[in-house]
């Protein structure tokens, strides 16, 4: 049923390289591929266990450990690499140099249920279109905007809008005591994330105009560990702003 | 140089059963094993690169993707299964069937850097000396008490002591406006996560005494994604009670 060309076209959209030449990306997932077809989405083909492919196909052709029984190929949006410059309004996340794709699909995942519509990621970042990283969303890659472009340039014109730039790092002011520089409201700014093991780039660290800190606990405790995971401290610094507007 | 008895041996502690039969659990890195050896963990042999094996016998033995010049095989601490009763002093965590090894090992990162010196989990959640849950941990593992032990008796225990029993439901209430219930003051108490995707079971959460939910932003917006990731819910909840506590 399935030709040799059509599995290896399909296993080709696991790599970065595979999905630039042919446009494309994959979702499983009963759920997931729902989702997809009630999204503006474009679905450029389905497979299904026992209608047009058998389990052992399925088999060949899924990203996961234990496949499910549909798998879609749909096309990536290309009007998303587009966005030039971040408006004024809204919280935004940027993330410079993010690589593991379980921590950039977990933080899409957040970026949606804490109301960020935009992602803003290096181009050295993980790519979101990766069939783990989409995985890992659950359907938020569907509705959160990311954005691949260099972070210098974009923050500059941010800060010279007077928006402000957050950070987190190790001298900065805690979180929960910290004023935050309001802006027009806590729903607007630009929140940086960095990179796994170096956190963000003296470039980016430049830009940032508050530097906050997530506290241990006891805060006057010696440090044990040395730092969060990227995507808890992202549910961290997200919870924080949101309490604080929901709730001022 | 290694025999192959050797590198058998250390490869079935990569699985539970070869970890329960053998008694020790896999270390990697430079700076994990510097601090396992800093802890109070018994190191049973150390492999290192250039000294008592070679780069490829290396490649064998580890359990990363790109191994590090370093290996430790240590005891696995067997008093931690030894107790039984949760003492009503200090803010805890019961894992309630967590399954991914990487959820497992953020959660016990986070424990440690928001005060949390004991886990407990459901006999059935993912096993922490796991290499992928000791590397996901970065050297929490050897600070934080892991505990493996059914959770109902436990959670009885606690709730006749009259100490609260935290979970986070759909139908909970708003986590950062919620007075929770003090105990004797917010370092009292126990957090239950459940599974990824079933939740907390019907039988554990009988035995919570209060439940919150993490709202989404806006809190009336129709909730776009389903829920956080464990993790993620993990760093919000703690961050709220730390916060909650250092600045009341």
């Amino acid at each position: 049923m399935l030709s040799k060309t059509e599995i290896k076209e399909i296993k080709s959209l696991g790599n970065k390289s595979g999905r630039e030449s042919e446009g494309f990306f994959v979702v499983e997932g009963e759920k997931m591929v729902g989702e997809l077809f009630a999204s503006d989405f474009i679905v450029h083909q389905v497979y299904r266990t026992g209608k047009n492919l058998t389990a052992s196909e399925m088999v060949r052709l899924s990203f996961l450990k234990t496949p499910s029984p549909i798998l879609a190929v749909a096309e990536i949006p290309h009007h998303y690499d587009q966005q030039q410059n971040i408006s004024a309004e809204g919280l935004k996340l940027a993330l410079d140099d993010v690589q593991d794709p379980g921590n950039l699909g977990t933080i899409i995942r957040l970026a949606d249920w804490f109301g960020v519509r935009d992602v803003y990621c290096s181009p050295s970042t993980a790519d979101c279109w990766n069939p783990k990283v989409v995985q890992a969303t659950m359907g938020s890659i569907l509705r959160v905007r990311v954005h691949y472009q260099p972070l210098v340039p974009l923050l500059e014109d941010i800060v010279s809008a007077g928006v402000p730039v957050y950070g987190t790092f190790l001298e900065g002011d805690n979180i929960y005591k910290s004023e935050l520089e309001l802006g027009s409201g806590l729903d607007s700014g630009v929140i940086v994330m960095g990179n796994e093991g170096r956190g963000i780039s003296a470039q980016v660290e430049s830009m940032i105009t508050q530097k906050l800190y997530i506290p241990p606990y006891p805060a006057d405790m010696e440090t044990r560990s040395e730092s969060l995971n990227v995507s808890t401290a992202t549910a961290v610094v997200l919870s924080e702003f949101r309490r604080r507007l929901a709730h001022a």
